[in-house]
């Protein structure tokens, strides 16, 4: 069906991009899974066509496009080539409005322009060891001391933590039993500050150019000037920050649905058994036309959310429903993708296999199912 | 999430239709389920409310709005009412096209007044025992005979049959062993006319107020003026029309699982089970919290379609994945809210087991599920 | 797959059985269907030809076989024959126990021979408006007066109602506010005692053979003599046949769904689309391919917990995994099984409409699934 | 529910078994993992014990034990520990069935005590790339040359083929236009044997101990006293052990299935989620017990297969049916354990993430879900 959110700018960008992912990433990308990791100079390469910064302001380099359609053409291509973007994504569509939000200007001179050029790379550390999705429940300290806080704490499934050069940790400056979702504060950590350091790379099924780490701090004495936004106003700039951190999740599972239907349709019609196309069999033909139906309806929902969200008018519900149903379509079609692909879809080789490890994650990270359905249920008044 | 596909004219109608619907329609809804039918009063009265000639032109009484949403705003006012407008829907969706576009002067002149006042009810009979989706195997034959047709055949599942004043039956003028499409043509029987006799009414599990009927056609003489467009094009016609024809079984499909969520919630907001309401139930919630996904993934298809339709570009082949996916959202919603209701739920004098029975055909007419793959598939370039 | 449940008995009761009911059941059913019950003189029949006695003692004109597999093979007969036995099988399965269990010498005197011939229908009234699975939460109460008891409430969703000479009425004694479930006792209330009224017969969506009624009581006196067991030690008894009652709804599932299937399997020989049997058609094969394979799991599962219960060793939860799982086979059954007849299949005259209807009340009485999940998920330790 | 599978014996064995897993194969497995094997030294330790001999004759230093049901015990014992016997099931359940049904008295001398004692590993090569389960589309063809065969061709998916001494190889040695299925003979390569070379081993999504490679033959001269069994005769031979080849999975899915239950129930009590145990939530309560109930279904249908098979009486379509099943309730299952777990889930150290990458095979080897359906439907009679 016809797509109405995009605008010729968001087509020259994507065309952009596409060449970018055919040439500097798709070739790689094999290898940098292997890493565990995509290369500081391809963050850089990104930086220079302008990738990293279009959300960012103009004086510092971007080209001041706070517009979340392009996010959404970046993973649309990503997907398309059958890669993703690795931590990119989780800069872009998930810290970055952190740092436009709430940085003040100071903070603005000093680290926008090495985002915009792909010099400093960002992670985001809310999760702990034991609290999963319950932000209010966070245990890491941050207690003040002069012109500095001191960080105490433990940080788990890092995205983009090995790389990282700041870090926007989450920590309690002040505990209030009758308010649990009060005292917590935005603390940016940089890398080389004496007790931060790295645990291990945690060892994912799929999602392997983007790795996810263990952090921890120790006495880290983080200067004041760090600190992102007002104390103890955090959980706030977290719910704030959620709808299109979800949004972004969904994004990528209808553009990798979509790449998995086509990359199958392509093979069940190379690929024969009992002497036809597999593609002539009813049941392949009935199997790739059911997901279509889904992905389609799942397209128009990304669209329509995606709009919304464009024009400040996306709710949490609506963003819980549409991660909830997208992430879920996803999930049916890599799985029945790869069973059209028969031994082959089993073999890592072959990106269906890739699309479908990849995609486990996604009805578990930025909320799990289950989570969305309690946002919902919250909104249609039952609960 | 946001609609924009209604006016300020659309909601003017709206509250128009609501309020007919909540006088004359609901209170008398279940005494027509039992009779079977819509007396022909009602079809008058909303005649006069304007409500069955918006679409014909304003010479002939109409209001000249050829605009599928206002289609879509009967719908979904009579799903919200808990009732179905019965054989209005197939007259104003299905019929009315084939007359506005293939009608000459004459046949308007004759046939338009009495449709807008509710006095002309139609019927289209397209399919034949043992054809089912096969329109090119038709056998119901017109010969022709001077100024008129000899009309001989069986057409069953006629949608309105009961009632009908004018049937438009789809016969063989021709055929060709080598164009099974061609020699097609539609043919207007009015009641009355020698030899067309209909059948019983056929026990349908739900949609008790649209009556279905087989018809026969025993050496019919139809005069040649009744003859609507072409000779042999009937075919072409039939398909032109489709898209609209499964939009709107789509339409009721996504209108009617709306109305069985809200039915639900009400329900076990109010019931206990063990002391408590079931809507406190953490099953509860999660159930109607996916189900609420399902239906805006499916909403948000539908006026995306129904945008493209109005403005003349939806495909086919958008028309069956639209089709498809919302019949069966409708399928597992209603399915899953009547299982909230309990024992309850599977008695008819609750709201939601007329929309279980009513559903289940939804994956069938307007060609079944099975049919929307088909041309979904050949679509997607495997076949 | 094998089955290793019947003897040479139960075959020869098989036998017999099926010869009835083809004769005297399979032509009238539609008749009864509409009137809403099975004729008395068929009770008469069938116990004239040992159907309904052969549980109870010989003494009284049984014949003394206590062994569920009898009820098993008139369930499976009744399914081959796309027909129900009514009430027969409540009476059997769920109501003869109690009688069996708990009536003195003097009840088994009074009530067993006319049981065995088929002239004393029974029913058992549990639940009532508002209580749903919650028996602890019951509100009909029974004072002693005397050598009787005073008895007052309602009852509803009474199965066998309308014909019942003696009805098994569930009632509280006594309240202890520290132990709900004590104080409830059984009482027999005969048809004709004063104070005792039937309510209307409620209008299900299937099962129409079966009635269903609600039941009242005002101020009915009940000789002491009636009481069935010990006073307030009903709890334990209506627990002690629960996983009975409930495997008698999941073998009536796997019946009707292996019927289903066979049904289907021959219209779909038969019928034709496109202009070959729609038996031919990929999809067609592997819808039965796959269901097949489903019902073989629900009969293996099934016979497993027959034989368990036939030695006294089926546990509550193991009941509860059989009733889940079958009820929810049947239901996927015989809507892919529906489907694949397309229009014919919303048809009444076709018993897969009839099977469809019938089926959505299996996964609700006996205990609705979201019990039996409630029920299983205590025997893991996970409550 | 009661399992009446096994004997004292099989329970002496499964005690002998769970034993050396827990001390010899669980605390190694992650490492064998990163290896693509299991140690050869370990299969020397497990003939020592009798694991791998038992089902061989006396004679030969076996036990004579020609009991499926021993290789039950296995796979319910590995998946009890949440580990895999790698390609030791595949040379048990798969490849020594055809040494036992075929080979002439010269190769048990020759083969058999090295079988026992785990020196001899084997795997048998009947893929090729491009026929898929097309068995009849074989083209790696068998020259007779004197005494000897001259074997060329290409296989691939073999599992255990990086160890093992000897390989079965399907070939052709003769072709017949009127009938693809004549002329496949088996053929025992050794290793070794000029011309034989292995491919690399690829790369899979999960079974990371059970190593499967792509092997190629040019030129290689195989003795004819190699051949096992008839000339041109493999197809049956094929076809005569599939049924158990299925069954091997089928058993696998079941035990793994309740092995991530197992699993799942203790974290969720363990782990806490807004405060409290996730198994509390009534949601994780319900995924459970309806997982619980379906794989206590494939339970009675694996036993109930295992004791056909064992009697010789499971035919290959019911074999075919618990496959299908089976495997389909694994996956249902180990996708919402998984979900259970959350983030955790998604991380490879918890054997969670490894039963799900394991469990994607399952419906594709040894026949896909597809291959089983269309088996299935051929013996209902619709094809």
């Amino acid at each position: 069906m016809r797509r109405e959110l995009f605008t010729a700018d968001h087509e020259a960008f994507r065309r952009l991009v596409r060449d970018f992912i055919d040439k500097q990433i798709a070739p790689n990308y094999a290898a940098w899974e292997k890493d565990g990791r995509m290369p500081r100079e391809t963050f850089a390469e990104m930086g220079e066509l302008g990738i990293l910064g279009f959300a960012l302001p103009e004086e510092y380099g971007g080209a001041g496009l706070r517009d979340y359609r392009y996010n959404v053409v970046l993973q649309e291509e990503a997907a398309r080539a059958m890669v993703t973007l690795g931590t990119v994504r989780t800069q872009l569509d998930v810290i970055l409005p952190y740092f436009l939000e709430y940085a003040d200007q100071k903070q603005r001179e000093r680290w926008f322009p090495g985002m915009v050029r792909g010099e400093l790379l960002t992670a985001v550390a809310m999760t702990e060891p034991g609290t999963g999705s319950d932000l209010a429940g966070m245990r890491t300290s941050a207690v003040r001391d002069g012109d500095h806080y001191i960080l105490n704490g433990a940080k788990t499934f890092i995205t983009g933590g090995l790389l990282a050069d700041l870090v926007i940790v989450v920590a309690r400056t002040s505990s209030d039993p009758d308010n649990r979702r009060a005292g917590l504060t935005l603390l940016v950590v940089e890398d080389g500050m004496p007790g931060f350091t790295r645990g291990r790379m945690l060892d994912k099924m799929g999602c392997k150019v983007q790795d996810t780490m263990e952090l921890s701090f120790q006495d880290v004495r983080v200067p004041a000037e760090n600190r992102l936004g007002e104390e103890g106003a955090a959980f706030g700039y977290l719910g704030h920050n959620l709808p299109q951190e979800r949004m972004t999740v969904a994004v990528g599972s209808v553009a990798q649905a979509r790449a998995a239907i086509a990359a199958t349709i392509e093979y069940t019609r190379e690929r024969k058994a009992f002497g036809t196309p597999v593609s002539s069999f009813q049941n392949t033909k009935f199997e790739l036309a059911a997901m279509s139906a889904e992905v389609e309806a799942a397209q128009t929902m990304i669209d329509r959310a995606v709009a919304d969200l464009v024009d400040g008018v996306l709710s949490g519900a609506d963003a819980a429903r549409t991660k909830l149903f997208c992430t879920e379509v996803q999930a049916r079609v890599v799985d029945r993708c790869l069973q059209l692909f028969g031994g082959y879809g089993y073999m890592m080789e072959y990106p269906i296999a890739r699309l479908y490890t990849d995609a486990r994650v996604a009805r578990i990270y930025a909320g799990t199912s289950e989570v969305m359905k309690m946002i919902i249920a919250r909104d249609l008044g039952v609960s």
